[in-house]
């Protein structure tokens, strides 16, 4: 069976693993930190050697030859240039026009193919996870920000100049709080993990009685959405408040893109869905508040089927896409 | 040269007119009240009969044979079901799961089809208006309420269950104002005509001193989105505040479709669209703020073209899609 190395390069981790062609079980698979820090040369190289092992091991564990790794797909953090494989800037890595599909092309000899992360982790919920069988379909990944990435008529809209699905930005509240990318009231300024982790910090100082001080043993900068999904879990009411106010500003959110997109599901991925129904159950009341009848009666809100595993196994379906024709 | 028929359906109006199928000069239009307080029953029976007269004077002005009116197109306020023809549901019109389109076929003799009238509008802009060649075109018309339509890659984009691009609801101010739909801070309820004039009317009322009250000799139930477009023209200067805060609330909520959708350009209609560069220049600032920069400089914002014409020529290409292939 041909396989596809599939690459998820994020600010935190790159992971990669050889995809077959038909989506069934991924070879090889490792992770490794980002480190972009050290810089441009130091990433791309270590994105190579990874390759090249996954490829090598995948091979061993599959008993078939080098000849069956057809390519390489990868998803990186945007915008950028799909047709020219150009990063076009990525405040998370620090690059500006950088030509990260050809680089990767000369120092391991295969074929690639490069789209934005959040929309090849789409991709793969569409191919083999909670989407499947789904011809509209819009992923949300709750991460350090907000990603979109949008399966509509079955295929992957890019827009005018490949930047579509950018629904961290959307605004929720023209006078609300300041968001990094300079606007006010993103959704990104509420509901991303360090918003989160930061409207859970300000109540804490104001005296809030939780767990959340004793997982951080007393140090607030240590709060993470993820804590606070772990503190619900185990029954913190704090928490609980916190998250009930975080679906709220997402269902807001995630209202909006039903009323403009009358989706058949929405797949919400990140650590905070680790909340599960403390997050989904508040989230789809307030959906169902906001978004037009008709469209929020035709939209399902479901968690991630392939979690971390989608930006591989997506970053795959890139290149399927774009070299062998749809899925 | 074969014709078809196009009827936009609208809360105040039904406009007829024939339309050529190679988007030619529309001939027999003709325009008269909707009247739908008499009743669905009337409703339908003008149209029939003013597709009949168009029929009638359409081969006389343009010198050809009956059967050379090949169909009928329509649109009309949604949600509707496109494959049944039915009108769901109209607040406007009063009606509920309405066959309107078999009705009209059975009183013409005429095939038909229908879609939302937003959508009809967006598909005339983009065939015959400023959204010529444009692949990726949001259309937004500013009314009594604010109605989408998405052409994507070159296709109407009708989302799940038809009901895509119901952008008056989309939430600018999660806390905002009352909406007529039930929730808060939507669109609509800060930029549609009924919410510009009563912000107006909220300032005049506190006081503030305008032509607008000569205009409407005092009667503050009288001013409408028009008369403020047409007081700041004649350089009233309150009207003009009115104007920079309604572009603001617009620009914000072009500006999340413009993160969402990446699209080449938005067409805006209406007859608020009357005050020129007083609406586009604030609104473009206010989009240039919000909006992630590389989808902002990809997305020109301009006025419609065809103005009321809109949603004949466009429902007329319903037609011509369904039956005769992609313009």
């Amino acid at each position: 069976m041909d396989h596809i190395i599939g690459v998820d390069l994020g600010g935190t981790a790159i992971k990669v693993g050889a995809v077959p062609v038909d989506g069934g079980t991924v070879l090889g698979m490792r992770s490794l930190p980002t480190d972009a820090h050290i810089g441009a040369k130091f990433v791309v190289d270590r994105i190579v050697s990874m390759i090249l092992d996954v490829k090598r091991d995948a091979t061993r564990e599959g008993g078939f030859g080098e000849d069956a790794i057809v390519g390489v797909g990868m998803g990186a953090p945007g915008p950028l240039d799909r047709k020219t494989g150009t990063v076009v800037e990525t405040p998370n890595l620090g690059w500006r026009n950088f030509p990260l599909r050809d680089l990767i092309v000369k120092g391991t000899g295969l074929e690639a193919e490069l789209d934005n992360d959040a929309n090849a982790a789409t991709l793969g919920e569409w191919w083999r996870g909670a989407g499947r069988g789904v011809d509209h379909l819009v992923g949300v990944t709750l991460g350090t920000g907000i990603g979109g990435g949008l399966m509509l008529d079955g295929e992957l809209y890019h827009g005018a100049s490949d930047v579509a699905a950018e629904i961290g930005h959307m605004t929720i509240n023209s006078t609300g709080r300041k968001c990094g990318c300079g606007s006010y009231g993103c959704l990104e300024a509420y509901a991303s993990g360090p918003a989160i982790a930061s409207r859970a910090v300000e109540g804490l100082k104001a005296g809030a009685d939780s767990m959340l001080l004793d997982l951080v043993e007393g140090d607030l900068r240590a709060i993470t959405a993820e804590a606070v999904s772990d503190a619900i879990v185990a029954g913190d009411e704090y928490a609980g408040d916190v998250m009930r106010e975080t679906a709220r500003y997402l269902g807001t959110g995630l209202a909006n893109l039903i009323n403009v997109l009358n989706p058949e599901m929405i797949v919400v991925s990140g650590g905070v869905t680790r909340a599960g129904r403390h997050l989904f159950d508040p989230l789809r009341r307030e959906v169902r508040k906001r978004a037009f009848r008709p469209a929020a009666e035709a939209c399902r809100i479901v968690r991630t089927e392939l979690g971390g595993m989608a930006g591989v196994i997506g970053a795959a379906a890139v290149f399927r896409v774009a070299r062998l024709g749809p899925l």
